[in-house]
């Protein structure tokens, strides 16, 4: 006879097997289904998350969580315990009514962005979005109510466990006084670089990121490199799927984002030994995940050791020699450390790339706390963009408030997720060069091996054991600390 | 208030939408995942399939077909819920036991199959084999229980609804009569062809796959063409997926190989307006799936007046031009219609293709009635093939009963499929021509519309309205007759 516990780990499996096919089929949508399909993989993919709730949201599960919970169990077990209470939590927190009326308006509110962000058509999208803004505060509320968290803390909570608004207001703060004047001196110190020019064959491109990926590590047998028009990392921890999209005119982006989505997958393809299928087991949060992802691009291979190392495959793969002046070690290093004061946060580079999550960060906070009203966002925006980056965007929409997918479609309380995952990056990687002092020298062979050893010790194998920041200080020996993020740019950027 | 039937419409439509992901996955599993993920693709398919069942087993499901069995419905609805009773015996007719016995013995045996056979290896096959029979047999027994059919007509029915040993019989029995002398006969009537000679490169037969599925009526917008080790038609009503495998030597296979699935995948997209989430809206069964593939290889495609017009389609995507005697309308129609007697059933040509499926259904229907031993196979095998295409086989396993991986994964009684396919095609094609004696004009012009017309009208839209040989008397009208395919073959290889 199985105990509660034992029971609860095997509904979770399930949960974990029917995840499966939904990732897969997210995976397909995005690379491989035509767009008559549509409809009907929105169907199935609701279905099967209804069951997956049905499991989730039984009162016998409830029961046998509160049991678990009196148990005499391990660390693992009791995390595994507090992470179903979770799932169970974040899954029943809204009202069925709340539920499909916000389901209903996000997919209305991001459908018409699609068409509305390229005609930079701010007034038709006006009241989609006041509508999607108005179930995101009701949702933020009803969920805050159900994890016991003030309405923003509950978003932000979704993304990335333990994290709160002031977590982010105490980093933030310190990365706003340090930010606009290191822009201006990176600005200045920047050394000029040739852009490389011509044609950059996709298949060339391609054969560049799979090689890039195998010297990093990916585990081919359990995952693929694919085209989406949005990269990203899906797939399951036994079968993880990263995409790219290819620019004919310019390597740069699909190489970096090869090896950013690679990072994600790193982390997804390393569950827990023993816990593969329960919540304990697989990755702890969008922060951590994005520290994950910026680990390998921004700390690895932006640096002048990897890309050192990288140079003979970059011109074997998409030479040929006439275009030797571009492929020097030194001129990749510097064309991979522009720094550019751009409107678009996906095109940023990692020094102004936090002025656009602080930015958005504290307008989604007054949204979802009511002391903004969405009419005001355009005016917002413009003088958020003046303060943080110089930028006007007066009339520009689409380059402005209306550039990003996530609040259309819903998504309030991710955006700092990226700015704290490269800040955890920063202070992973010193605490990485702290245990092994010669890591660089090993980087510099194409040998990754202390890198991941030590990721796979202290990030990839604590599963959910801890919260995002516990996680942080259990690996780095201290609390969340942007003074490593800090370093790391004044190294790079003003040496 | 739903009434019984409207809530079994609600459970069949969860079972449809589950069913899409389960498709999905299995397409992706054969033309996408790396090898490492199929130990966990394998747990989510199973269960997905487990919360299927646990749906249609649950007794309220019983009690409401019961119900709805005596409720005054129209004959779309009643034959719907004798379709979904169909599923739910289906379904429960095994013992968990055997289910979980057979699948294991199943999967070892397939496994081991896939090396043994390429090792000619009879002596280490026959133990596995053995048990995956004796478990065969019992699964025929315990499903013939629940459907009360005789044991080898339980597996018919699985397959194609209706069709028992006696409908194969009386068919196979003129077919026994008339085939060994007609195969000597197309042999010796034969016309001598050119064959193809050189390179054809893989994206040039992909070009001219796609054309010709465009030509033929292929909904690109619901459902795309992908490469596989076995070809085959996959995915969803609204998302069709088929495959092909290129040989850079050889066009022919890959040509004839894309038009048959689009033949199936013309029946999959099809379903029938608003019974497209219910058993009685999709297809009726592989003898009338097989039907609908032939018909459009055997009877259109291999067709002088189909060559004819796409030949400069095939000059163009495979040219150039120093190829053209093989390009010939005539050349073309006569490497088509190549007859030519051989140990491997998937190579055979259509007219000894019968043969090969009647020798597999005679052994087939003895060994789950246990009036043979599995360790006579060989012997049995190689006699009858002396019989019918007077080939030997003596001691070439791999290339006689080794050969196919149904029986080893445990498909007994899907093989009597193909040949009433081939049968049922050529007596449409027949009631087709007599509707539009002008049919083979338009498809000399390319179009297909009434074609299709027709055969949406008598088969597509009938969906599983009627079991097999009543959609075939319903669409023709008359009752299966042999006599189509036999003047089919005459006109096509003796004149």
């Amino acid at each position: 006879m199985k105990n509660a516990y034992e029971k609860l780990k095997a509904k979770f499996e399930r949960i974990y097997r029917l995840g499966h096919l939904e990732s897969i089929a997210w995976w397909d949508e995005a690379t491989m289904m035509p767009e008559g399909g549509s409809e009907a993989r929105a169907k199935a993919m609701a279905e099967v998350r209804l069951v997956q709730q049905e499991i989730l949201s039984s009162p016998e599960t409830r029961e046998q969580i509160e049991t678990a919970k009196q148990m005499d169990l391990d660390e693992w077990d009791r995390a595994n315990v507090l992470r179903m209470e979770r799932s169970v939590r974040l899954t029943s927190s809204i009202t069925p009514e709340l539920l499909t009326a916000s389901s209903l308006a996000n997919a209305r509110c991001e459908q018409s962005w699609r068409m509305l962000r390229k005609e930079n058509n701010w007034t038709e999208f006006l009241p989609l979005f006041e509508e999607t803004v108005k179930l995101a505060r009701e949702t933020a509320r009803q969920r805050g109510d159900a994890l016991e968290l003030a309405p923003y803390d509950a978003m932000l909570e979704t993304y990335s466990p333990g994290v709160t608004t002031k977590t982010v207001e105490r980093v933030f703060t310190e990365l706003r006084s340090f930010l606009p004047d290191f822009i201006k001196k990176a600005e200045a110190k920047q050394q000029p670089f040739l852009q490389p020019q011509g044609r950059f064959p996709i298949e060339a491109q391609k054969n560049l990121g799979l090689e890039t990926m195998k010297k990093i590590g990916f585990d081919f047998n359990h995952g693929r490199l694919d085209v989406s028009t949005h990269p990203f990392c899906g797939g399951v921890a036994e079968d993880t799927r990263i995409t790219t999209r290819y620019n004919e005119e310019d390597f740069t982006s699909s190489l970096m984002g090869v090896i950013h989505e690679t990072g994600h997958a790193h982390y997804a393809q390393n569950t827990v030994p023993g816990y593969e299928t329960q919540p304990v087991g697989s990755e702890c949060g969008m922060a951590i995940h994005e520290s994950q992802s910026l680990f390998w691009e921004m700390q690895i291979a932006r640096s002048p050791t990897f890309l050192k190392m990288l140079q003979p495959a970059i011109v074997e793969k998409l030479g040929p020699c006439d275009r030797s002046e571009f492929f020097t070690a030194d001129n990749l290093y510097r064309l991979f450390a522009e720094v550019k004061r751009g409107y678009i946060r996906v095109d940023a580079d990692e020094v102004t790339y936090p002025a656009h999550v602080i930015l958005r960060f504290e307008i989604e906070k007054d949204l979802i706390e009511g002391k903004m009203q969405v009419k005001d966002l355009p005016e917002v925006w413009d003088q958020k963009m003046m303060t943080y980056l110089g930028l006007s965007t007066k009339g520009n929409f689409k380059d402005g408030c209306m550039q990003d997918v996530h609040w259309p479609s819903g998504g309030f309380g991710y955006f700092p997720s990226y700015t704290l995952g490269a800040l955890i990056a920063a202070q992973l990687f010193a605490a990485l060069e702290k245990a092994h002092p010669h890591v660089r020298d090993q980087i510099a062979r194409g040998d990754f091996s202390q890198v991941r050893e030590w990721l796979k010790k202290n990030v990839w194998h604590k599963g959910s054991l801890h919260t995002t920041e516990a996680l942080v200080e259990k690996a780095t020996g201290e609390p969340l600390n942007v003074g490593y993020f800090k370093r790391h740019l004044e190294r790079r950027y003003l040496q």
